[in-house]
């Protein structure tokens, strides 16, 4: 049984990281590394399935950090074998209550051998499709949207396990990058719109598969390409196979993961990820100054944007809030007091650096505006003159369905109120959002956002979905309407 | 059994945090956050110990984190009462393999009562101390000097338990804060120089005891003032009593303290520790420019000295290596490759941020030097230009015998090589300390450090050790020579 | 992952116990206790399923004794509802090493509904069907037979699970008693020949099934009938329905029931397993006298039987060989020297009882003879003059495919040895079996075994298997010649 | 924290084992074989302490069974050497809730070196000792009567650790069966009296110490005698050494160490414990003779003098209650239900055989008579026609101040009520106790007991107590009139 959440950091939450490797010996200890460096997408629980030509395959799943479970000696010991993949989770759509059971990878044994798969996205028609397979006489064992898929494959008639797979993604929507495996093959596919991230490395004779650039730098991979929008990568012995085998769109990559949820060490489009937030920083600087003694974060997610601020205005950096390192994300059976405490536990004011300051606090997003509301209180009461927020992202009006935890659209505080609303909620003194044109010339796109055909998926911020959410739509969900 | 340390961070560690409160509500649970704000001061094990009218006392003694188990509603249901003490601790001088019964508080059954105590320091004389205890008689069950304590106490003729404590900290040398509790008293009290700290706060009707400030805030209480050197406070329901049971002497607070043990938001000596920690790299900056691209920082703890360092230099600062933030300190049965890892389970370089760069490094301290030579390969890797390692305190090249673990002398690289030596061997472009005056200009010390009369404790830089190291000397530990 | 189980006691093993609740409140407490009950025929594992009307389907699963996971009251509260069932288990015929996801109760979601099973027995054409539900797109999550019946209740046409399941349980071969259950109702079943046992009792408004009658004791529930061979009751709030699915057979329950798996306070066709035990040893007596000083028994199974030859024979009976309490089944990582005592860890011999006599050693079962050495050097050690053995029941020469772990049919010692060759084998004075009509007389048969139509399942002694083992068969399972 | 006792079986608690092994390779193995074979004597914990010439002196103590702690090789590992101690608790006279530093055995550092110690029995002076030791500076670790020891050893003037051993033993008054160790010797001493048992015994060139002599034949030691009552010996690989530090008097052995306390495989005096049980049963045979159809015994502690009644009476033995083999004694965080179940959990009886007749139920012994009354009731359920009580013991109505864990006097049911108003109480249809004479001859002493100077300690029926209990006395308890 996992533990409580008492502790609510009021962020978006990736749900999934995925990663394979192939080629090397003992592969899952490669693969508990890579995870390691993709903590940041799922703290939840974490999975590595292995094969080995002897043991065949070998799974563990558990709920928990990497660090504390996949690095042990008896643990490892039980995953041999060259070839290995793996996943970190947040938490799967489908379940209130975390099971052992919803932890990824799932395993098929199907009539010529046993596939495992990682997913990191979220099907959009996933109920639709567990009705049918369940009419069908499929036994579902977790309440996980990407278990579909191993159905899909179970059922296809197709001759070989890649096939299944290609015949199964054609069937499901919404957003998927997927890390998969058989007994001799490393598999990676995106969705047609490249929604989530995934990337490739070489190491040795090795092939890795990853979510982020970062996770090979852990275990000094080199960096090859992204996987493409809508392509399939087959590794084996002999060497990369790739496929499209979908119909092509134009990409639509989720424009969130250069502002929050990807390390800012990570390199995505060519682009460093600490490089765009950066430079959000300085378009904030440009759209909203402010007169100001310091430009503070919210740490560590909002410190790229207050140094980019901080640069283009002229006005000193400072640490203004103190992160405690030793934070975990959960307790177990906690105190009232502990739940009561919420980020406390977490940050302190460096009461010295801001007392009768003007104080610009830089932050990611606002979702809820819970944690902006107390971070707001803690520097007034530590004596700060003036307290004006900067947030790194346009306002948060939108649910996401593609991977994302968001809360329901009415908890979402951009969803309600107007900035100036939201200024007085929160009371500060001022409070501005970057512009959507100014998180996409951050993004590096010069011109700002088409709005005919956005370059990205910003469906959070703007409410127009790439892929229409039809398992919501038909639980009432109201899209925007047209303008 | 603890697990394994198989991850070197190369610093020197300080060896424990102690915090109590009286007069408040389930006190353990202040206790609790309390030890938690201070973590950073011991992360191998805790301890808190409260007293109840009904219950009497109560003890628990935990290895790992303060909140994996002073968070528990079960655990801390058995610590009732509004007195309670506690601990955290890195390793203790004696131990070689960790115990539980080496974990403080410590805890002794006089015939007026029961009294516990939490001691931060290390006595340079427990260790004749011991030897004549147990000629007499005297029971230990711990390997820790400060048992020493206890023993004393019991064979004290002094009547009440505040007099006991007297009589016992007259017969050790060397440097205690130390905070204890009787059945109705809380005691803090400071060894004569004040070599470490301990301070004074108020919340309602309570009152508390604690290492550091940053403590004080995360329960909400105010600052009142430091112990002062040599005092000793009585903290009951009357209120609190004063008393200087040593002979008095100027102090010497452990300048360390600030260089890197405290927490930035902590105040020592009314100075910010923050602050300090910025103007050092100011210092660093005006003692050793150099011509640069970008100031990075080793994080967490270089960063104030790096921002100090790029506002001096107007070089702009910049987060050139990524913390992974699910780390903790240790692992329990790694793998071999676990094992091999070191800092990279920690550290990545933003690569993106550094290639082609000329990058100014700002760490807060050399110790053996063991990380400092991954972290300058893996910049190099990344493909920076040129790499300058700056170093906000002087050359550790001598050992800390006052609750701080260092290397033996022969491992601490600065004792045996120059500062040119020590940049062939770290194989950077340039390698700069600030200097001793540096750091006392730093710390408030307008004319640098006073020769004649050091106003703090620096033995670790200069050899010149305020208390004599008595057992040390006894087993061959050669002073510094006279110049 | 559980633990090795380094003690080989040397018994044939019932795989399971089945037991299932409705219509009392918090019905999983009931089925814990009467789990409990029935630990005797599987120690490995066991689960729970329930159903609350506001909470659903619960699960838990766990290693180790029931006593240890479902007496706690923090997991108990997990499991609401007036209606649950339960498992324990050995092990599965399929699987080499323990997983939790082979634990039982299984269960299914179906477009009508979820339903969950809990199966005692074995069915001898699982592998054949597997295939043949992977090729038409079932996931198998584990290994065991059991599954199947769930796979094949997912591909029925029919419109209810009651009808479903006798769907699927017309496609299996082999031996199951099942409890199982829907949202509102309790299933009972057994196979057409009836091998295993199950029966109903019932306890205030609510009803229970149960693989023995003493797991109905502890609930302090009333026997009220046996399911019939090949019937299927159905139970819900309007009462019991009975149906007859399968074409009628002569039932062949299994008559190892009565010489081991079943607990002695157990009553089976209206018997009393203990009295029959007794009988046995007292047609033991008959076939097989001798002179001697005392009858002891191998405990506990074999005491039965010894008290009963000491009754018929007249000689005394005596505690000759004393059972330590506090063993379990199995150890937790066991130094070598812990594997290599084997017996010893759970039996000593009354030296002072057995010295100098001739002593007549009663034990239940003879497979692969390794305890029974050991046994016989303990005594012989202590003093004894003479080891005469007897066995309550005829030489075990054939592997069960009913539900039963036995060994490879080369390992079992009658199986490749006459009676002679076992005595010598064994080195003690003699050695005898019940004779197989011996046996039928002791379960009532009062003409002894009906050689053209046996009334019992008697495979294990005769070869004879009323069910044709198909998978074993293809295998390469060689059926006893006809003669 | 160790678990809680919902399960009350109504016995009278022996309170420790003790066992210790010199000149084996690896002699903690050895001692926690040993310790398991007297889990009997004490389940609550266990602890070891060994020493190795290089490792010096490990230990480890744990709450549960030997088997579930002292058989892991990580464990055992760490306890290294030729020379090992051990034992097992119940619980120990001072201590309401459990804590891990009061299980034995206890270590001490004395300027001549360390030494553990392992007691069973109990001191009556224990608390005035403890208020004089604190008075003159001792730390107590925990609340032991038996620590008192280690203090008054480590204040003694003597040379050697046996000699301050014999100093400190001659302060002390009551029972002690101890079994100690220095770095290169094991001694083992009873006191005066010879209250508790201890028995030496030999393996290859190792010596074995030991409180019973079932823990020999685990190992495979002979028996080699008796420590004499007042006896000190000493063992090194010079042999073993005999010391009578004491004043002589006459033994005074526990009775109950026949009646209920050792394994029936074990050898009191030269006299077979299982023997001993089943004459008592003749005793009441004779003494109590009742027309019936069946005797059963309260298993497994009335099983030999079940016997030996139905032997002496003719009528026959039959198995009326059956133990379930699952059951330990404590549960973790219960159930309601688990909590009321009481001795449901653990006995059914067999209902087939005691139904419509007059059973003899022989137990070993009464305490508060509650689980008499359940088993009673129980055993009328199943239909039985009458039911008679037999004790194979006299009516225990006083406390025992020696090791044993009896309840406070009036909670003894023979302490306050005859033995027609016990009948009456338990509602049974005749209630007999063996007499005291009757006991005496069944252990041996032909013309019973000698009022005028028992042969045995039997304080617990007589109220004549060898030894004043000088602490409780203090305490208000009073002893029995003068007649």
């Amino acid at each position: 049984m996992p533990p409580a959440h008492p502790f609510d950091d009021d962020k978006l939450k990736e749900e999934c990281g995925v990663f394979g490797v192939i080629g090397l010996t003992d592969a899952a200890n490669f693969v508990a590394l890579g995870l390691h460096a993709l903590q940041h997408r799922g703290q939840e629980a974490g999975g590595i399935v292995s094969h080995d030509a002897d043991e065949g395959f070998n799974s563990a799943r558990r709920f928990g950090y990497v660090r504390d479970n996949f690095t042990k000696q008896s643990l490892m010991e039980t995953l041999p074998g060259p070839l290995a993949i793996g996943h970190v989770r947040y938490s799967t759509a489908g379940s209130k209550v975390a099971q052992i059971r919803d932890v990824q990878p799932f395993f098929g044994e199907f009539s010529m051998g046993g596939a495992a798969i990682a997913h990191n996205g979220n099907l959009t028609n996933a109920e639709a499709l567990r009705r049918e397979l369940i009419e069908r006489g499929s036994i579902f064992q977790s309440s996980s949207d990407s278990e579909c898929i191993i159905h899909l494959m179970a059922r296809s008639l197709q001759r070989d396990i890649p096939e299944r797979m290609q015949d199964a993604l054609r069937r499901v929507e919404g957003a998927f990058s997927i890390v998969a495996m058989t007994q001799s093959k490393l598999i990676g596919v995106r969705d047609p719109l490249g929604v989530r991230p995934l990337v490739m490395g070489r190491i040795g004779d090795g092939w890795v598969l990853s979510s982020e650039t970062c996770a090979l730098d852990i275990i000094g991979a080199e960096f090859e390409r992204e996987i493409a929008p809508g392509e399939m990568v087959v590794i084996d012995d002999d060497g990369v196979e790739s496929h499209f085998p979908f119909r092509r769109q134009k990409s639509r990559f989720c424009v969130f993961e250069h502002v929050y949820f990807s390390r800012p060490d990570s390199i995505i489009g060519g682009r460093s990820v600490y490089e765009t937030r950066r430079q959000i920083g300085v378009e904030l600087a440009r759209e909203a100054p402010v007169e100001a003694d310091i430009i503070c974060a919210v740490p560590d997610s909002g410190t790229p944007a207050a140094i980019g601020y901080a640069h283009e205005s002229g006005i000193p950096f400072g640490m203004g809030i103190i992160r405690n390192q030793y934070m975990g994300r959960t307790f177990i059976e906690p105190t009232e007091q502990i739940r009561n405490m919420g980020v406390r536990l977490k940050l302190n004011v460096n009461r010295a650096l801001v007392r009768g300051k003007r104080v610009v606090l830089v932050d990611d997003s606002v979702v809820r505006g819970t944690t902006s509301r107390k971070i707001k209180e803690m520097i007034l009461d530590a004596g700060a003159r003036e307290v004006h927020f900067r947030i790194a992202s346009p306002p948060t009006a939108w649910p996401c369905f593609y991977g994302v935890d968001t809360p329901q659209r009415e908890k979402l505080l951009a969803a309600t109120m107007s900035e100036e609303e939201m200024r007085q909620h929160l009371n500060v003194d001022s409070l501005k959002f970057v512009s959507l044109d100014g998180l996409y010339r951050a993004v590096g796109e010069a011109s700002g956002r088409d709005a005919n055909s956005p370059q990205y998926c910003d469906a959070c911020f703007s409410g127009e979905y790439p892929v229409a959410p039809s398992d919501m739509i038909e639980k009432g969900f109201e899209l925007k309407a047209a303008e």
